[in-house]
């Protein structure tokens, strides 16, 4: 078997969870459960299974120095900044250019750097089994989550026929990838029992990879060759700031995995959640008192229930509210009814409209 | 006419406008509206037609030094401090002795610290109508606030027939006090047209309330008695303790006012609010944005009406909620439906239990 590689993301930006997360310090730097930020705790997650020395991340310069200090345990050639953002894609091209070199027959796992698990030995035999697949088939595998509702925010995979070459976990050929349902069309890939979510998890040998872009995106290969010629040499910083800012932003989904027709599903039973918003964290929170009432600092609810505080620097009172969530954050405070946390993004709308660039 | 002097009773705690208010900063001493607070805008309302120096201040002693900070403009020796609260027929017994002392034909008008007027040449008006009837009827004159909702947060007053000496504004005898009424109870009172809202303002001779409280309340009149004997001397401090210690705790309208026969009730027509919770401070704000929101600092409004948001320090970002309060004050963050202001209290309480005194 050949020898296995991950590569984290680490490049999002995004407002979902202000006021906690700002510019500089997006969601994957954010501790929201337990000790860890959430990249500590990937890392953590496949440092089970895969020495730190194997262990990349790809990520922006803007970030740069809150990276560097949360990843410590790494070695710091492994972190590679794009020099813009630029989606999956050419994210992943980069990175693995730096690993096809180091070892172009490895294994390379793929994945966010901000969502969450639980079960890390189902995890790391699910992604075993992925990679074994990634393998013998020279295929491009993605994780699929089971779906346990019919979750509008996620993008579905289709799945085709079962595969079996002796691994330990279900896995099928892929017939197609399918963008955010309505709730409709979410209950129909429920009810089907043939859909799975779309985790951005993703296992291929990095010379398979670097295959299906030359073939489904022949321009994009092109420019990581001139890269790759650099890699190493004093001219790097400058030949990817020329060629990076001028290729296409794409995503793996949309340029590979719709495309290629080696796709495998490897299903992904353990407990996984993108925290794609405050809502989706209090749901994942374990630590509920009797009113459902989730707090992390001192808070006081009366006559409250199905509510989330999270103010590390104030004391919070809630009296007379339910399902609301309410963030504190330096000199900032949301209150947000919790079926509303998508409209936090119009927040950041109006203090960037208002110029109150401290706030983001 | 006799001179007019003013007493305004400053001794008030209270836990309904926590966070803003503390227990060594209640809620006479919070500017809620405008530049001042809302002693400051007592003393100036009744600074229009009384000088500064016939403008008495009954508090504890515990709120000496922002009392102090507060009232730079009266003479120290004009404000007065009850060793500890002994609820309203004690202090203004006690400040009555002053004033006595000075002028014992002196005509004195007493109002709280903590309650907002509109139309003060109206209100001047009211004032000096009541103290025409307080000076030549010998009176105990209360003023009447007209109710325009069947309140129950107020006590009533029931008016007897109307009174005519030649005063500018209508007025009345009284048949009697009522304490705070039920919703049924204060609709009747209102379609009646014969009650009216007891506002804690009144009107009399030093030397008329003197005998009121001889009558009435013999016992704290001896112990006053005393009390006056030691004024100017060394022993007062020490003499006031002991025996303000021991008189007992009495409200005015259950000491004097319900037993008197010679109480009047001036009808005020001004706008009055005691400002008795958050809720009432967001009623009695003008300053209403199109969706029916107040604001006071840095606030940004989602999907939101109807609310109140004061965050002097703080940018807080409402999202998805109606008919809520958001109070910031230092690092101190009460969220809170509008109609259940008065459970605030609890609050406080679950405060006081987990021993967070910072906090209060």
């Amino acid at each position: 078997m050949s020898n296995k590689y991950c590569l984290i993301m680490a490049g999002g930006s995004g407002t979902r969870f202000w006021p906690r997360s700002r510019k500089a310090k997006p969601k994957q730097f954010l501790t929201i459960f337990g000790n860890e930020s959430l990249i500590q705790a990937t890392i953590s997650r496949f440092g089970n299974f895969i020495p730190d020395e194997s262990i990349y991340i790809v990520s922006n310069k803007g970030q740069k120095e809150v990276l560097e200090q949360q990843t410590t345990r790494l070695p710091k050639e492994n972190l590679i900044y794009e020099p813009v953002g630029k989606n999956t894609l050419p994210a992943i091209g980069l990175a693995a250019l730096f690993i096809a070199k180091k070892d172009p027959d490895g294994l390379l796992v793929v994945s966010p750097a901000d969502h969450l698990t639980q079960n890390d030995a189902l995890f790391q035999e699910t992604i075993e089994s992925a990679a074994k697949i990634a393998q013998e088939k020279n295929g491009i595998v993605t994780i699929g989550i089971t779906p346990n509702t019919p979750a509008t925010g996620y993008g579905y995979i289709e799945i085709a026929d079962e595969i079996q070459i002796g691994q330990t976990i279900k896995s099928y050929a892929v017939n197609r990838f399918v963008e955010k349902p309505n709730l409709e069309k979410a209950k129909e890939y429920i009810s089907s029992g043939r859909f799975f979510w779309n985790a951005g998890i993703f296992v291929f040998k990095v010379s398979v990879f670097l295959e299906a872009v030359q073939k489904h995106a022949p321009k994009l290969y092109t420019d990581l060759l001139k890269i790759a010629e650099t890699i190493g040499t004093e001219s790097y910083e400058q030949v990817l700031d020329i060629i990076y800012n001028q290729v296409d932003s794409i995503s793996i989904d949309y340029g590979i995995m719709e495309k290629a027709d080696n796709v495998f599903l490897v299903q992904g039973d353990f407990v996984w959640n993108d925290l794609g918003s405050w809502e989706e964290v209090y749901k994942y929170d374990q630590q509920k008192d009797e009113n459902q009432n989730v707090k992390s600092g001192e808070v006081v609810f009366i006559n409250s229930k199905n509510s989330y505080v999270s103010a590390p620097n104030s004391l919070v009172a809630v009296v007379g509210l339910d399902d609301i969530i309410v963030v504190q954050e330096g000199d900032t405070i949301l209150v947000c009814k919790r079926d509303q946390a998508e409209e936090i993004k119009h927040v950041v709308a109006e203090l960037t409209k208002r110029n109150l660039n401290q706030y983001l």
